[in-house]
């Protein structure tokens, strides 16, 4: 058995949560999962069907996206989860959905506004979208500058990856990361929602406000932080 | 066995509901149910995802939510619900959701207005959507305010919350009760369904008319008092 | 054993297949299904819920809409069928829903234009709306007036229930209807897809043009009548 | 047995994908297949729902539509699909629906733009829209000049049907192709996503972008062609 087993089984899961939550259809989207005590990662191989995937498919990659073990090709956009690991010692796992609602207003080249508590339980800000590459890049080395790209975006907006887990890439889709690869699948999913309340509340209303600040405090630190009092972390009677 | 167990299994059933009915994602709502003989009322715990709430996890507070029984934290939504009930003897239940719809109109501070004979079936005014609270109130107690909030806006508007069972939070989303929680519920989803048929009405047509009064006395009154004539009750052949 | 026991049963069925196609919620429908040797219908009791209904709960009515056999008080909307049951000698069963896009469309008060070959399919004109009744007409005998709402729309028209087997009432939602209760299902359930393809298109272009009567004809005819070529009816090798 | 049984199988299997990829209600489309060493294809006949379909009801027609063997009418649009393997010899598959976001584009009679990295994953032009046939065409051989149609307009436009396998008929709906009967089907779910992609993307942003041309080259190319580095092609460790 793989010393890895339990990577690939944690990325595999997440995985098959893409379809499940219906973020994905087809082969349109990847997860993976980090050991950093190992200093690798695993992810789901290129262009494999989520129905019929398996833990053993999944492959083990090291921080400069070279194949450590696994007898698939790593997805297409390995390089960009690699430079993403090895910038930010806090994540453990990353999502990359092409979602419908997400992706339409990567499209639309457009941050998705901050409306509703919905959002501020989730974040603080709005949730970034970033400017297409240059032509330079692109036809250079593309998908490791597409990792540059997201931590310049989130530079550049002021914005720190451990309270913003999520970015719209300009015209091509999300990326979300978290503490897991599961946590990282669900900030797809919230994303994803959020994206589609935003797009109706426009729809009704072109002229919606953004969320008062204090609503964002609110509802962003009561989940959030040494004061929460959301779930179950910290509860006496 | 807890003298408690049949509402907690009332209220545990109400709240599988949710997801059940598309109106909530991971651990998006949370639905109570009182014993007003008993003084108490039933609550979904914070942040347990409905996957995994068993019946036991329900915790039982007071009309001051304080805690009566329960080994898990409330929900942080709990003061909410026990104003309410304090101070509208004749409801049973109370949902609360993000379902998506409801949520949008929420964000776009707009009153769902009555276009149709569905939305005049179930209560024979507009759907309330209260302004948001002043940022002193937030930063004060914010979820006992809520409840503060909800009753204000109905008495500013007019309305008996025994007719209109439904209101949104500006920014936030809905908040539903009737006579119990499976009302409440049912609430919630007749919210959701008439606030997607009013988005695509205005979409259609932006100058949609409202209802004429004499539909919405008609379709109100059809299903609802001592007239009604709609459904098995006061039926003689 | 009732001597309308086929009748409730395909009455029955018919109902069912209103929450299987997503055309209603709860109780926000009703289908009819005829017997015109016997000079009754049968139809969905009032207010029963779809999970709950059996066959014996259908009810059998006349076509003044008295009671003939049953122990639950029918639809609230039995004197609009038996208006039409009356006066329509050709069909043999009437669908009535709450669904989304169909009611958003009699919201708007707007007919459905004829955009495509799918709606060039099933029937050679718009979908017609009727504008609301008189304050009079619905103080008085509602659902009676109902069913000449209906007939009096497609008559000013000029419109055969032949062969525009559906209306949406203004305001209210659609009837359709058929040559038996399935077919009148059936037709639901297309009226709510041509209700969104319409909705969507003019989304897309506001200025998207009606069909070109060629293909009207062209569509319309190869599935109806003496030449048509769609199906299995007449085909010889 | 038939000589025809695989082919038979290969196409009935593609044909109830269409109602399991949510691409079709009742008898909205139909797949055909073809074996070019035998010189016929396999198509679904006229008219029979999908729910009732066996692989031995498919109907073997040769590229001339004429019937070769099954003993119902073939799809009304078999002459279409006939014209289609008769000139594109690289082609193995067929599909046509009624999706709804792809029939709403083809009423809107619009081009589908590409903005953004899924389109460009697929094809690396805009999703051709075909103008409506003239009268005259339509009163004559309707489903024969359809094919021509289709073949016309891609040639009109530029556009090879080896790299674009995929074409909206005006007011109509849309017809894929691809080098199997499964993958035409997989690019009328592509085209589907795409056209509701495409849909929300214009209501968020009416001025969103076309994709920049070092986008559609680098994603279309790293998938497809010599350098394709996507999937398990040419993969060596």
């Amino acid at each position: 058995m793989s010393r890895y087993q339990s990577l690939k089984e944690e990325c595999f899961e997440a995985n098959l949560k893409l379809p499940a939550l219906d973020l994905v259809i087809y082969t349109f989207g990847n997860v993976s999962a980090v050991d950093r005590s190992k200093g690798v990662f695993a992810i789901k191989p290129s262009g494999v069907d989520y129905a019929t995937l398996r833990p053993d498919d999944i492959v083990i990659v090291d921080f400069d996206a070279e194949l450590v073990e696994g007898s698939m090709r790593p997805s297409s956009d390995t390089k960009t989860h690699a430079y993403l690991y090895k910038r930010w010692p806090e994540i453990g796992g990353i999502s990359h959905t092409h979602a419908t609602y997400s992706v339409a207003w990567a499209q639309a080249q457009m941050d998705i506004p901050i409306m509703g508590t919905t959002h501020a339980d989730h974040l603080p800000s709005d949730i970034p979208c970033s400017p297409p590459m240059s032509d330079e890049l692109i036809k250079g080395d593309y998908e490791h500058m597409t990792g540059q790209q997201i931590i310049d975006c989130l530079h550049e907006k002021g914005l720190k990856y451990q309270e913003v887990e999520m970015i719209l890439l300009g015209n091509h889709g999300p990326f979300t990361w978290g503490k897991d690869a599961a946590k990282a699948v669900y900030n797809s999913k919230v994303l994803e929602e959020l994206a589609r309340m935003a797009f109706l509340t426009l729809q009704i209303n072109p002229k919606a406000p953004r969320l008062k600040q204090a609503l964002i405090d609110k509802h962003y630190w009561r989940k959030h932080g040494a004061n929460a009092y959301y779930g179950q972390e910290n509860f006496e009677k």
